[in-house]
């Protein structure tokens, strides 16, 4: 088959640091090709896939200083896109309104892949606008909020079993990977941390929106001499660090609509 | 003639405090109206106006609590206008982008007033993109960095000449309205206020993103004794305290594609 997959524009497919929608999609790209499909990626520019690359912008837009309005990068490769459409029989979009919006403009089938928590009030609104738009939910769970969605299947996250291992030797420190806002509740595994007497390593992106909630609640807790704080890590230093751990900790607070970060754990 | 009025929905049109754009959007749609056209405006529902107002939102997005994704409420946006899409003999588009997507699924003339700076390295490239849309310009000067684009006119802000008045007893005190953020140098206003020994009262909104800066960069300065914050206020609040003020100070250091904090003093 011809198939477009749609990356959002974030990081790059795959991500050189955080980004878990931008690994599915290579993950999801490159076992497309290997399984013998004509497969079109629509990425940032420095992406790397076997698969045909449509370079959208230059670089991934996060954690490009030049970056000022992400948007206007998403509006352009919904045009790009149109201008393909015909090479394709489907198109796979992660791009969430954007992609149900370029479904009601091509004639070509376009399934959505949703990447997030649908608990929001805007997405009742949404979906009830886009009612027709065929959806992918990443677990059933995912769903709850949405019953009446045009659901089509589940399809569950996978990764290659070649990507992580286990240090044998084992390991006498706890690890937090993932993202740190409200909801992720770091402040909870550093109290686990604290009060267990265990040493707390924590690789983690902080969003502009969450810098304030990281100075005022996180930074203070994370000066004890239990915590230690690493940034965001690479593939290759996140399989040493959670290879290497005695256990990750994961102690959200929200409908996490599926958690990456847990099966990388347990690829190990 | 049958026009459609397209607001962005951040704040209500006309808007409670803060909102230059939504403000614009009033004075035209009101005048319009005023003149005979049949006018529908989508907008927030908390809108108000002589329009037909289509409400695309309950409630104006900028200070609705329970408003996470307001992106969202303008995807719904132009599915609506497209539903009446045949009600009209011209769409003004006020949304930038979502103008510009707008443009190219319906056959209804779309025409874009772009009401901010254009000078981002992402205009190039959507300007490019979007080449064929109709462009109106605030100001000639606002064209600068894209002289290409298919520019229609220019039509400057203008205000209703009853909104503002003068106090004729005169003030002692400095005023700055607007927004807090980098490039509007409030930081410089403070400074001309300590320099001069003279009263400044400070009336301007703080964006989430600009939180940070606000509390690392301005607050620490505010604690003058000259100088005043009052947050954000209504037009009666700005009247009184425009019409009343020794001089008003709007020292920018971006290039303010207009400046609508500046024709209000001037109306005074």
């Amino acid at each position: 088959m011809r198939i477009a997959q749609v990356s959002p524009l974030y990081e790059s497919v795959p991500p050189l640091l955080y980004g878990g929608t931008e690994r599915i999609v290579s993950y999801l790209t490159e076992e497309l090709v290997r399984e013998g499909h004509e497969v079109t990626l629509f990425a940032s520019g420095d992406s790397k896939t076997s698969a045909e690359l449509v370079p959208v912008c230059e670089r991934s837009l996060r954690l490009d200083q030049d970056c000022i309005d992400p948007l206007a990068h998403h509006f352009i490769q919904v045009e790009k896109i149109l201008k393909y459409q015909n090479d394709f029989d489907i198109i796979h979009s992660h791009t969430d309104y954007f992609g149900f919006s370029l479904g009601r403009r091509t004639n070509r089938p376009v399934v959505s892949t949703l990447h997030g928590r649908l608990d929001f009030n805007e997405h009742q609104l949404i979906f009830n606008e886009f009612r027709e738009i065929p959806l992918i939910s990443i677990s059933d769970a995912q769903r709850t909020p949405l019953p009446g969605a045009n659901w089509l299947a589940t399809v569950y996250h996978g990764l290659p079993t070649t990507l992580y291992s286990l240090n044998k030797q084992g390991g006498d420190y706890l690890v937090y990977i993932g993202r740190i806002s409200p909801e992720k509740r770091v402040d909870s595994a550093i109290e686990i941390a604290i009060r267990s007497e265990i040493q707390l390593k924590i690789a983690a992106k902080i969003d502009r929106v969450d810098r304030t909630y990281f100075e005022q609640k996180i930074r203070p807790l994370m000066r004890h001499s239990l915590i230690e704080y690493l940034g965001e890590i690479s593939d290759e230093e996140k399989n040493e660090l959670l290879g290497s751990a005695l256990a990750f900790l994961h102690p959200v607070d929200w409908p996490e609509p599926f958690g990456l970060a847990m099966i990388e754990a347990m690829a190990c």
